[in-house]
């Protein structure tokens, strides 16, 4: 089955393995008029890139984001901007070993149940790298998102027992640690424990927020399209992912009802909420305030510490996983989390100029 | 936008607001040849129906649905089925001054926000009564994954503070009481906090749980329409939902990878896992354990107490709700909970049937 | 596989058999706002209604629609708006017969071919009465587009031989004639044919032409969306439609390109063209011309006289169809084939608000 | 909005400009286990590319295919297959004269009324060019047909007033000619034909025929996804396409009920047709016989001969079109219908495996 676009009116279609010839998207529907070269894209990828910090792999991704469609004389025509990442780092390793079992936490084996085999190079399309379609398309809705007033800000808000809560958006203390912790505090006790972790050859989970400022009331659907329904989907669409929370999240579910319900308050000339529980949608639709999302991470599943699994005979057998490694994936997913949030909100916004008689009215008496 | 459609092969347009003539639901995409009657759909509707207990509206919701279509001589015949349920209760309140402000916790200002008015008459299209459709469509796809030999429950995990954890499937134990927990002793410990939040004039928050048996390993996608990601639209489509969590979830975030991890084993001559931390599902495909799924729902937003607000004036108020209100919502969603992940798991093994080659091979030989 | 639902933005759904126990629409995405009542659209099933003449078969279809949600205070609230036919007219005739064989020209073997079996009351869902949720459907987008400044009018082009052109737009003469040709003389002359071809115990087919005035240029895509195609989609999708034309049609492969290419000329502050062969669509895209578009339609596939035809044991079998059958079905078609066009065109119109990087920065500084 | 995006389950997004740097096709939904390698896709983009025939275009399109990403040890693993082509032809012409007007027949003016402006270089993605992506992953789905033991094949049926009737199946035949006609003699008249049209400084039209064997019956839908709805898209979605006809097409619109519909027989044991008007569709669902379609295509709109139009000062002046342009696009667009046409029974293929429950329980007690 085809699951590699997302999207309604901002359609985006990811492709590429991680030890494939290259990776890339192709953005149908970006509307026209937009000033875009790679320089608005690479930045993005370079927040997804290892560092040459302590706890990302070496891996050398130079990542090279090449546009190739959809941009004339500077500006984006209205037709597909194809975006394309090409692999150098295709080691000829030996995968003749990682081919005959199937590790745990990982899909190799969920991979050969659906499609009868697999690619075990690195993952395949189940490989962190697939995510860089994602980024660079993400890069390209944030950029009309900004012209639009409308802000996205992910974070690391914690790593293994290492939790802050951002009070302010500052974005550059975000890109400013090793972590994407905007706190140097807490970036050196989640450096400390990850190094624990590594000694232990073992590996650790986190939780990346994402702010929204800026978004108008009234974006999103009121039943199955409702706005946190698909961000939500957008969220748990990124590999180890395992839950997702929107303003409260799970806590709503011991709060009381008078604890948990937002008062509206009429400020400014315009009616706010007085506290953001809700985490900025209700019904499913945007209600001015900050949207809240929080995306819970499943520690990186390549462990070096041995383990139990089955190979391809159907014999029990112990493993040791080799290779590069990093012990947390939440620093480098941290703009991933952003690009889908932000190619979510662009459709939503797209989708919403013809909510009312009077939008078309008024839009067709101007054209 | 058009936003009351779920599924891509298993298509379910649902329709119809709390106060209006009827709701209903239009299933595009049924498979032909299912024996279908009123008596396959009418005890879900049951189910959601409020009850006689204590923690239920009085409402009286007969809430008989009548297939209009689609069915020929007792079966399915592959075309649309058309169900309806008629609003037997829409009492001629005086909707006038819940017309003048909005409600804390609901969808008043948001769908203002989007439309310019709204349907204020018992919440309208973003009353619970929506999920009606849902209810009645699951039941069908429920029929079908039985056949299929896979089957889905859904309970009542906590409700404010009392919490239980189900240790086997007991379709019995969780209708047999008032608040769909599968447990005496922590029904009247959860119907003891629930009296209360109402002596408070306030309401509770809670969990349901889903759990699904049979599927087999290889449903899903593995990018964008990851099986996880579809179910947790689903589940965070249905109002209330704060959050979703697959298997562990939350737990992941702080959990090590030593930890998170299941090991594969050989069991029964087939490949299996020694826990399942996963939840069933890996990078996005289902591996044959169990699907373990779980819904944050917010307290009811409707309570009695005084609460803050804005009207359409701009004028800060104090409103006290009045009316009908459940405390909790969480029972009378236990079943919404199971359609829409039944809706999510047929429609994937329906798209799942073309995957490979050898499958369209065989299927075109044979026909 | 679902296939009742046409359209992206504006999405209609529709549902139910010829002799079952109702026919329906539901439209999701219709703009809030818009005045709607179910006067509005009888007149158009009243259109499509058999009539009194003798062309037409007496079967007393009162078909009177109800909207039974989605429109508040007489407005539309931008939710699902059901709308539904009852059959009043399900006759308990023997169709033991019918049930037996395969009818030429129709559907009954496909069906079977298909599903495994079908329903064999008066032609089931392939019947001409599953145009009724179109034609209800069809109503409401024509009137947003008349409030948008774009008019649609379809006519009977030919019957058999009997061909004219129409000249110009006069709604109240094709709706003055039983075959909806506007033009007296040609209505008498395609009558005597017709009278011919039931002497003969035979049928005749026709073409409907359809013509729009208002549509501004720039509303289409230029690939596999181009507003043509989905209009020959649109067209191509009513029973017994077996050919499509925009513009000059056929006549353009024996053209030469001096003939057939139109003429931009700068005309009252705008661009026109002074010929219009291309039926007002270049590229995939609208040119702000009228749109012409043609459909070819069978003749009616139930004739009188004896038929070969196969039965379900597999016999070589001679039959002679019996009951109430219209000779042509052209004249009926008519408002089906506008509908269908108005449906296309308010999507492509609703779909276009979005083209450009302007109109989103416009309109979110707007709302 | 987004439209460059065909299918369903087979899902194929093409990208790329005439003049830019590469075009592609990204395919979504390929079942795993095909054996693929470029060598399957040349051949049908060398068909497409302009030969050295005298009514071909002496640009030098060498048009090699990379498949960049979704093929694993010589087969296709399920995830999205990404063909590129780069353009090496990218003559660094001067076009401010054409940027500076609308060539009559182009899409010139409507680009720029949706987008506000155009890549006026060489058509951008309104040239033919645009079909490159088309092409190739037309090449994947018709290998998968044939796997399936269906074949298509198109060739030329008419240019200008020279036209042919094919009687049989021989591939070789067609592309042994530059006309596309399998037919020595009509090839040498239609090349004089055209040969007179270039002297005048004129182009001309011409019809496509495709015709499908082996595709079973029962494929297709009832309603608005009509196989016959869709093929007549994916036609009328290839620029200059004009008219779509399925079987005998226009000609049922002057035909008799008792001469167009076709006699079912019982032969070889199975339900046959004694004769095919319908094309191989009724009610939109595949019976069994070929399927006929015809595609009118009009003349070339670039003709040297002078135009009238308008300037973007909307000042009306007379142009003389250069450069190299084909008197004829309809032996070049012959695989583009053969690719459009596979494209679209492939989807309503893979669809069809889930339309009654039998085929379900029998897939999953299968796998």
């Amino acid at each position: 089955m085809a699951g590699s676009t997302f999207g309604t009116l901002f359609k985006v279609t990811t492709w590429g393995e991680s030890h494939g010839k290259a990776l890339g998207a192709v953005i149908d529907g970006c509307p026209a008029g937009l000033y875009l070269n790679e320089d608005d894209i690479q930045p993005f990828l370079d927040r997804r890139k290892p560092g040459q910090t302590s706890i990302a792999t070496p891996r050398k991704e130079t990542d090279q984001v090449e546009i190739l469609s959809g941009v004339f004389e500077g500006k984006t025509t209205g037709t597909p901007i194809s975006l394309m990442v090409r692999n150098t780092s295709q080691k000829s390793s030996d995968y003749s070993e990682i081919a005959s079992y199937y590790r745990p936490g990982h899909a190799d084996y969920t991979f050969d149940a659906k499609y009868g085999f697999r690619d075990y190079t690195g993952g395949g399309r189940s490989s962190g790298r697939e995510t860089t379609g994602r980024v660079a398309a993400g890069a390209v809705a944030l950029k009309i998102l900004k012209e639009m007033g409308i802000s996205l800000m992910a974070y690391t808000r914690s790593i293994g027992p290492v939790s802050i809560e951002m009070q302010s958006f500052d974005r550059e203390a975000i890109y400013s640690t090793a972590t994407c912790m905007p706190d140097k505090e807490a970036d050196r006790r989640a450096l400390a424990y990850l190094k624990g972790c590594m000694e232990n050859k073992d590996s650790s989970g986190g939780v990346i927020e994402c702010i929204v400022d800026g978004l108008p009331a009234g974006i999103g659907d009121p039943v199955f399209e409702k706005l946190d329904a698909n961000l939500s989907k957008a969220l748990m669409s990124i590999g180890s992912v395992k839950a997702v929370e929107i303003g409260d999240g799970i806590l709503v579910s011991q709060a009381l009802g008078s604890q948990n319900n937002d008062p509206f308050v009429w400020k400014d000339k315009k009616i706010a909420k007085k506290t953001n529980h809700a985490g900025g949608i209700l019904g499913g639709i945007s209600d001015g305030s900050q949207i809240v999302l929080r995306a819970h991470i499943k520690p990186t599943p390549s462990i070096f510490s041995p383990q139990e699994t089955v190979n391809k005979k159907g014999e029990n057998i112990e493993i040791a996983i080799k290779g590069r490694h990093d012990p947390v994936i939440v620093p480098r997913a941290v703009v991933v989390v952003e690009a889908m949030a932000a190619l979510t909100l662009l459709d939503a916004c797209m989708l919403n100029m013809a909510a009312r008689v009077d939008y078309l009215k008024k839009f067709y008496k101007r054209t």
